[in-house]
């Protein structure tokens, strides 16, 4: 199978058992799931499930048992999207070229639908640590390294120093530090929760660990550059808007052809940390060079 | 030990508790801990905590093991009021008699310190499911239930009600509905909580759930009527509210002596239900009584 063949599949299972976890009952509180749902099924990239699922692979054949953390950890990545656009944050009208969930179902409902769906994605990771055959404590685990890399020393500490932290931010150092929480904490949990479910051991979770910092990194400055490189089309949201709200991006740091040769170093040092698992590794490096190169 | 000491020793080992758990670091994102720490550390009654303690102990001796269950929840419950403060919810300037996390450190950053804190539940209890000694499987039963009542269908649910749903509310039953997602679900996953790790068999835990929902809709009429009868010294924040916010209670169906019988009632059924564990359910029958008297 080809990788786009293989991703494609992928994305499509995520999907279909993302649309399953939030069920639409006709009771008083119905309007939660629909505004859950309205931004969890909006057809996002499942970066991040992805991810999970392509690592878990290497250790074991069938998917199916890592399928609900997957899930969690999209629902982690749409809650704090959610919050992100609200008025009081990055006051964003538009998502994924779609109206942004407070303008759809209003402010109080956006706050408790991303509320909702970071809560759903512990209940779905604790749900399925019990039916987890390979054991609770794996599970336990794994779901652990999600946690942590959502929370105030991950992606939410990340976002604090996006909002609040920006004068503190005078080094390319800093900058990577705050990447290294507000992007880089989930891809790196998506790896090695997935790593964990499969059993990697020692070594083999510290070669990802690499591959994971590395591609992580070179995701969020490929961001930067699709900011001022990118079209709409390709982005569902408008460019130049870094530059436009003046915000400190890698591109504030170097210049655009460095800010490329560092994403290409990033993505061949961690497409190299993979050497240790020969063959079983192609998934996670194609995935690598997905991730990094999306203006193709 | 009688009850009131035992209950002060309960809160002051929760707060001690607490207050370990959020380690403000010297970091860039420093003020999303400062701002988690002001909500979670500002006294409030404790009581879900308490509650899941006082049932613990009727199967076990030591209540260490069970802490940082107890305190996940008093995290869910915080962040709650941080969320329900805000502009776009309540509205509220002042909580617990000090401003409100949005009036104290802005909006964002109150949107987010309540992520946090919901976050920091999750991974607190995962945490302690890998180090409890009883088994990790019974630690992810006992936070599973507490993911269930926080979430869509529990306080998540109860929350969108009460701010989207009230012209459904046509009969008490409809309000009973709500009161048992937006306070009845974790009033009730705290007891049960406790009660799984303390390891309660089939039969116990039937008897503790009448106990909990009974307990958890006194403790809510009790709410309604303190906000007509109490004072604003009792409750920290302004009397008479429901009725300027023409907020739908119990008391839109009942007039006041009804639902103080009602109260009354309830809590001796709730205390009835016990009778099956004999001695050992003092603790609770007392908090029974405590949750629901609370003028005296």
């Amino acid at each position: 199978m080809n990788f786009n063949t293989w991703m494609e599949e992928k994305i499509k299972k995520t999907e279909e058992y993302l649309s399953n976890f939030v069920e639409v009952k006709d009771n008083p509180q119905k309007l939660i799931y629909e505004a859950m749902n309205y931004s969890l099924l909006s057809g996002g990239k499942r970066l991040r499930p992805v991810l999970l699922l392509g690592t878990y692979e290497m250790f074991r054949e069938d998917d199916e048992a890592a399928m609900p953390f997957a899930c969690a950890i999209e629902m982690i990545h749409t809650y704090s999207l959610i919050h992100d656009d609200l008025p009081a944050m990055d006051n964003d009208d538009y998502r994924r070229g779609r109206l942004s969930n407070h303008k759809k179902f209003g402010e109080a409902a956006a706050v408790l639908a991303g509320d909702g769906l970071l809560n759903k994605a512990f209940e779905t990771g604790l749900k399925a640590a019990l039916e987890y055959n390979i054991g609770t404590e794996r599970a336990v685990k794994a779901l652990l390294e999600i946690a942590r890399s959502s929370g105030s020393d991950g992606m939410i500490g990340g976002q604090v120093v996006d909002m609040f932290g920006h004068e503190k931010i005078s080094t390319v150092e800093d900058l990577k530090y705050m990447y290294s929480l507000k992007t880089g904490a989930i891809i790196k949990s998506s790896v090695i929760a997935g790593a964990i479910l499969g059993g990697a051991d020692e070594k083999e979770l510290n070669a990802l660990e690499i591959f994971a910092e590395k591609t992580g990194l070179a995701f969020q400055i490929e961001d930067d550059l699709l900011d001022v490189t990118g079209t709409i089309e390709k982005l569902g949201k408008a460019t130049g808007s870094d530059e436009a709200n003046n915000k400190i991006t890698y591109l504030t740091f170097a210049t655009i052809q460095e800010a490329k040769n560092e994403v290409s170093s990033l993505t061949a040092e961690a497409i190299k940390s993979l050497d240790v698992f020969g063959e079983k590794s192609v998934r996670l490096s194609e995935l690598a060079g997905y991730l990094t190169s999306r203006d193709h």
